[in-house]
């Protein structure tokens, strides 16, 4: 069964870790959003495309969502300590962005790629053998795509600024993306000929709609053979990390799966709806073929796995 | 007293840590040379500054003699792993080139501020003032410089290829200097109104040249109206440190005093021979005004202040 995921951060890497346990992983494809990539202290950092490859490869840290495991941070602390001293202003220092030394590894090693003329598909194929990371994982676009949200009092963010520096408090009125970004190689082909198409539970505005955005992506996803699955990331009225229901209520989205549903609309075929949301499936089905009822919380790469058992059985 | 050093490597930093013990480091200049200057992994590494840098800052190791003390070298060990499984070819990898995680920090930075369009003097006057260190620390130019070696068998090599990689084991027949250099901002200046120039204990042709080629500086020498005093790098017949005996004897000077002094002929007044070394002293005094004989072994920062004081007390 040949399956591709569009995936965004946190939720999606969780999914994934568990889809690999259950699925053969050289038939799966994982095509990632790279709206949230930016230059970080002179190096490009992938976060989504980060977090996703160090839950594929087994070194996440499950809890915290970004980053390694039995990370340190030796570089960082002395780089903010000297940056500081230096007279770097607060925008150059960039200290509220967090980069652990494996982590800094990594993003050292992409850049140094894309610098010597890479692209940015090429780089992440690079670090995913690096990783022992055996599905593909591809990056949406190789273009420049940016994420950037306009706030109530009419500024605009970019999405790190937004996520990470202000800690998702500002009131956001609209999110767009700049970019004229093209599919890299292999995504469209991965969306068109796949079995299953899964859209995991990660935010729809900020994770998802930037992949979808990508030329020819949107245009796959309509016209896939196989079946389109997502899963709610809304459950219970709230989002399960993340900021999802409070951008979504200000976008005015209704903050519920049958909201989510509706945001997907023509694009998905199932939508996999968490238990205690069970009352919402009626709701859910205006838009979309099919629901699936499940317990969708992951808390463990064993609870992913069988959140994916689930929902492959009931597509397969 | 206003003193300018032009500084190499570790001999020049062993001195200036003995001289910032001993002297008024406000009134202190040093001109650094940068012809080791390279891309490593990405980053702009200046290892002579940097070695100043710390032993300015009593951050240095002394024994080995570059980076700094209870370094560690998480992102080191971590890139090398990665970029090895990634495919980088030996030329990409440069693992040869140890960067500790502090040392890192400073490369990070620099790297920054010079893509920031900062000039490489302004970037390093940041990293001093970020480092505590009080005296001026400015690189002989801002412009491209390298110092090229050609070997015996007919192949040219950077420095760091020569000196880090091949371990100064081939066999060299020259040393020329790539690029047009005009002198860093400050730096005729500072050798022209101070009252002593020095030129530590450093390999004088691949440490010291490469600043006396620098536009501008060998006619500052020159015309200068203070002491100019040197001291030398070949004790007993051999280098403290490094390969300036096997340098020298291959492009045809006399490993001595005397063959040190002859290099520097015109360009100095003053020149500091070992205690061991006393029987050269009329040989050298046919190139210069005066010598000093003392002991010239810096075993420690106490050795090295000990070295600066003498010296200074013969020049004043």
């Amino acid at each position: 069964m040949r399956i591709t995921v569009l995936a965004g951060g946190v939720g999606s890497a969780r999914l994934l870790a568990g889809l690999v346990r259950v699925t053969d992983p050289t038939e799966l494809t994982v095509v990632v959003n790279v709206g949230d990539d930016e230059r970080m202290r002179g190096l490009h950092v992938s976060p989504d495309v980060d977090t996703v490859l160090y839950h594929l490869a087994g070194l996440e840290d499950w809890e915290r969502g970004w980053g390694t495991t039995g990370e340190s941070y030796a570089v960082q602390e002395r780089y903010a300590e000297l940056a500081a001293k230096a007279g770097q202003t607060a925008t150059d220092l960039q200290d509220w962005f967090t980069l652990g030394d494996r982590d800094l590894a990594t993003n050292l090693l992409r850049t140094r790629m894309l610098d010597a003329g890479r692209t940015l598909s090429e780089a992440t194929d690079a670090l995913r053998r690096a990783l022992g990371v055996e599905c593909l994982v591809v990056p949406a676009t190789d273009d420049p795509l940016r994420t950037v949200l306009r706030t109530a009092d009419g500024h605009e963010l970019d999405f790190q600024e937004y996520f990470v520096h202000r800690r998702q408090e500002p009131e956001i009125e609209g999110v767009f993306f700049r970019g004229d970004a093209t599919a890299a190689p292999g995504v469209v082909d991965a969306i068109a000929t796949a079995d299953v198409v899964l859209i995991p539970p990660s935010n729809p505005v900020l994770s998802v709609e930037p992949v979808l955005h990508v030329a020819g992506v949107r245009e796959a996803l309509r016209t896939v053979r196989g079946t389109r699955v997502a899963v709610s990331p809304i459950v219970g009225g709230r989002a399960l990390k993340g900021p999802a229901d409070r951008i979504m209520r200000a976008l005015g989205h209704e903050v519920s799966p049958a909201g989510v549903a509706r945001v997907y609309r023509d694009l998905i075929d199932v939508f996999v709806i968490d238990e205690q949301d069970a009352l919402h499936a009626p709701a859910v089905e205006s838009d979309v073929l099919r629901t699936v009822v499940c317990d969708t919380i992951m808390r463990s790469p064993e609870d992913a796995a069988r959140l994916c058992k689930t929902v492959l059985d009931a597509v397969g």
